[in-house]
């Protein structure tokens, strides 16, 4: 029987993680987490799709494999988060469990749009401003899952 | 040198967790939550304060107390999320890491103020609709955070 | 077999009721009410248990104990109709009939907080405006459900 | 000396009450209410007007009638709760006392225009949620404040 | 050549002018404006139909008339001013002038739908808070424009 | 087995189309409309209602009639879209199919009351826009529908 | 025993009224209206105030000069009316009855600002949308006032 | 002379339609959708284009297009109906006619964005709520009006 | 004669005032406060009662006692400020007057809800943003007008 | 060494105060404020400008002169509270402490504009409802501060 | 034939720019900004008029003049911008082009009145946030447009 | 060393510019701006790239490329003004100066979000209603600005 797959989905800017104002974002990269999220899939026996796009029809298309391929997403949607009205349809179809994951604590900001989430009314579940930990902490309670009901 | 403390806080009628239509909460109590919780201090060696109240201003106190005792905090506020102000204020006063915990996803419920807290502002981040499980991860969280400072 | 209990829960500042400013809330004090209440209890085979508390979770813990102890339930939440979460949350915890009483009908002042009591949207029902004899009326109509219902 | 009327009048749709899904609303229909009311107006030594009507123009009709005829008034407004300002303006014209009636607890409802009645501002009192059994109840209360002020 | 005709319609409850309360609204009755509105039509050499009605299906008929028959128009649209959207439809199918009337400055009450009528973005002006003399001089000003444009 | 029916509901000021601004809505009077709609049902072999009013307690009326009568129903409520609240409850009595029709697309003027029918939320379903001929399309899916589930 | 007097005051840019587009607002100048209001004052047997400022101060040392001086006012605000609160507070202190006109209607332009002035409040009458003929109609409603009064 | 063309445009998620949950959407899937509209354009000897995209600016790419090409367009934006503000622009630019589609009734969701779509504003007619049906009713309108104009 | 009595009443949290940051709140402690109050109580020939406490139901029952023992009480709410209604209803019901203090001015913080106290819509005067000193000047106020009223 | 200079100055309409309604607002006039503050400048050895405008641009002028003369400032903004964004931005350029004072606690009033000063944002301090003592209080603190920071 | 003139208005507190906090501002004066327009002009050769004031009215009476002797018109309203509606109105009566200057880019700051102006919706054009040079390149861009129009 | 390379950048619908509907939109195609931007950018020694995209990816990434290789950039977003998210993080990004271009002033259109840019907060500058001059004004702008820096 095959393994398991995760999807680690990143939406758009996040290619740039780590390059810029790292005094601020730190000088983790994108790989760097995928790095971290795959120590986390290797030791649960899953295998792992990490990928980032900065075009909102791709994400969508990434999810509609989704459906079929995944065991469980993770999403990081950027600034998907406030009109991504296709990727939330997308997100509706499917039925493995999704976390929402910001890397800063999106609610912390003041008020306004980018305080709230259009996603977060359709994920199982949401882990924000944990940092660039979030995202293997997102995997391993997946995988805790999938294992749960295995 | 002593051991370092993790505060979890629990806020109002999250005592009768379990106790009350299991098939759509589960089963799982609070004393199983601390359970959990426990294991993790235990196996990142730290102690653990675990505690519930249905007064404000007994939470309030605790985080008083957790001003110089705590070196990260977890609080699953659940009713005080709307109200809380004076728990906002104490919040303020925290200098070490807390993680905000919802059992279930406060973002998914229908529009309205259900599905905003106050305190997310104050917070260090969130974790919202893992289950009881979410529990277990933040302080796996604050234990990580806390050996790398270390 | 035991006599059923009807809980009648008074919320802050009601036990200056009829103290203060006579003539405009009356002279009936919260113990007229009581013995109001009583009556129609006592007719109805019930036994009836009559609090007021200033307090919050006092009140949350009576509805906890009311969880397995009520047969029927009358609140009058008066300024905790506003900000009462944890009230609302333990609400939706009982199974027994709930009526919200108020003592004048607040839907008449003028446009505000004060015309809007959270509560309302868990309730079975509402009396308002029948000043102290809402209490009564209130207690009779639980009795008659239970009769039907025996 | 002639005995003092009750007035008791529906607003649209009420017509069909019981006529349709029994299983949600009950089998009690328009008439039945009636007779209950009837019950509770004889046992006072009172006179009942009880009438139904679909169109706005006969229930402010109704209410100029009541300003001469009535000592006491029970409105369930149905669909005129929302925008009926012609029955408003009329139910202040009225010096007798008004309890509005609504058979489900319309505060209950999700948010919007279904949870607030325009009339309530200028209603003695409110009775709702209480299903058909709050028309007596109302009905026995305006007695009983005849009585008193008799 | 047949005289012009001004139209005078009133909306609900107007009937009742004079009759209660003389002492806020003064003892002028509905006859005592037409009487006012027919010298002032007389002196202009004009005729005058002046109508009331609680029923807005009635209101929208009269209007209907008015477009081939009325040289000019004054409405007091009473509680129709604030939901008469049918009435609103039928003004806008009028090419004479009409004048809005209403006895009492309705700006002058506290904020909320009392201080705005629906009808004001679709009439040629407005008479308000001039008391029953409003009316008189609305016809005088139609009859004025009328001689103007003859 | 009597031929099905199927009623087209008209609210206020219909009865004035095409005889008032030919140049900006057409010459169609709803005599035209009414022409259409009978030789399309003819065509499916139904019967055909077709009526107007300014009045909305009529227009309740009729569609209680149309609860047991009616096959299928189309309904232009002109201003009633807006306050017709009594006509909302009496829609969702309704068990069959029922199409609301505008003439002219209402979501196309500015923003305001004016883009949104409070009935939209209760119908199956809309057709807006498409001039006189949105009636007789309507009634044709309405006939195919039937004969789908014959 | 001196004449009354009657105050017109006019707000920003009226006095360029009649000089500008003159297809659309007509030719009346302010000199015009000036004229036909000392018309009205003088077969009344009533002085006439008439002035025209672009200052706010200068509006609100008339209004307090009227405080004395005047037995009824007339004031178009003009852009005032907007964001005028020194001259609300003004008007506020009068004890004779002051009409606020508008030439055109203020209330038929698109939803906005523009569509509400802050003044009438405070006014005991409105005239609006009558044209520059609003101005007399004004005087001539005073007058009438004052002769009743006296 | 070349046949005329009717566009059929259809935004994200709509090619997975069929394939999922069919007890709720039904077994329909787009190509069944092209294939009733192929039937109509046919039976009036037009050509059609039926398209689906993910990709906002495939879609406004088409639009383009269609300026010079379509006779008639139909659109289903699905999740575009609510941020797909170029899509919005490009509709402007064309001249014939444009009728949007929603599968079912839009309206008929609770409150929020769901409930509106940005295009209508735009678009000539909206046809909701009809099914699949929709799609073909719409290129049947558009060829009846283009044989009209023909 | 017994000696007149000033309440003095604080809010959660300020039991930590002074300890905590002092670089930015200085170092004076709600000791210094109750030390400058005493002061300014003493030379008016004053007692004062100085107190505080984290427990709303704590601080009603205390403005319940004032009712009968203060002739002059001054509250600084802190987190009370936002949702305590029931310190709201028992500041009703005292006829003496209160000043409301606040440390920092809370008017000058960014918009939203910190910039509003419920409480200040029923207290006497409100003094904001002069630092601890506003309490010792809140006392004079009180002493001062005591003393004009004797 | 020249004395510091404090600067109280008023706003529109002030310079009436006393001579109107003195049941209402008292017989204290703008010069007895005057009074009152030269008495307490004058104890802590400060010279004091006292100044009334109507006009926002004088205000703003003296402003402008305050940021090189005065020590401190108090402000009774009165009409100006509302829109007077132009002292907005002059109080902005003050470095002295500014003291906002209204002689009556504006936010007792009912809701609505009148309750939000849109100075408040950028004042050091607030003193509001303790009437016309609220002037010399001001200076006072004002004194003070100057005393300390000596 | 005489010279084409341009106007350059500045609102309040424009005349204390580059005094005050210049490490932020910059220290260019008013002067240096009317010596650049100047230059601009003369090279187009076109006349300037450059002007400030504190006073609205003053502002209006200059837009009067303008109405007859610009033949462009740059302003910077600065605190004019919010609730400047008399400038509004003179705005309105222009007929050249006007072009709006803010120094800083006003949309920047956060959300609130201060990033929007009320004249932007009766301008030509806008130049935000290019800071004091944006005057020249106003100047010049009404320059080319009268020499394309010459 | 290399010349400086400033980038204009265009949103969606921006290609069709010209062709169509000329008599609204002037003739000028974006070719014709191109020419006008490089002539300013010639003379000033700078290079130039000009681009246009319909997609919102391909502007994500030309953004992320400028961030090396612009040293200024203009950008007329378009309908990306409204839900461009992602654009706005990428130009958050971005250290050169930034100036927004509208060819029409978007304040100018009635209310509603067709007024607004998310945008307008992260630029450095905003040219709106100058037509397509505000192209090479905008590139001169920065052209100016990198010779001061120089």
């Amino acid at each position: 029987m095959a393994a398991q797959k995760i999807y680690v989905l990143n939406g758009p800017n996040l290619n740039l993680l780590g390059a810029r104002e790292p005094e601020v974002y730190g000088r983790a990269t994108l790989t760097d987490i995928e790095d971290a999220c795959r120590m986390e899939a290797k030791e649960a026996g899953l295998l792992l799709e990490f990928r980032q796009t900065n075009a909102e029809h791709e994400m969508v298309g990434w999810l509609h494999e989704a459906r079929t391929e995944a065991s469980g997403l993770v999403i990081n949607p950027a600034a998907f988060s406030y009109a991504g009205y296709a990727i939330l349809d997308a997100l509706k179809m499917l039925t493995c469990s999704v976390i929402e994951v910001h890397i800063s604590n999106i609610h912390r900001r003041e008020a306004g749009w980018r305080s709230k989430s259009i996603l977060t009314q359709v994920v199982t579940g949401i882990v924000s401003g944990l940092g660039v930990k979030g995202y293997p902490l997102a995997v391993r309670h997946l995988a805790q899952s999938l294992a749960v009901a295995a």
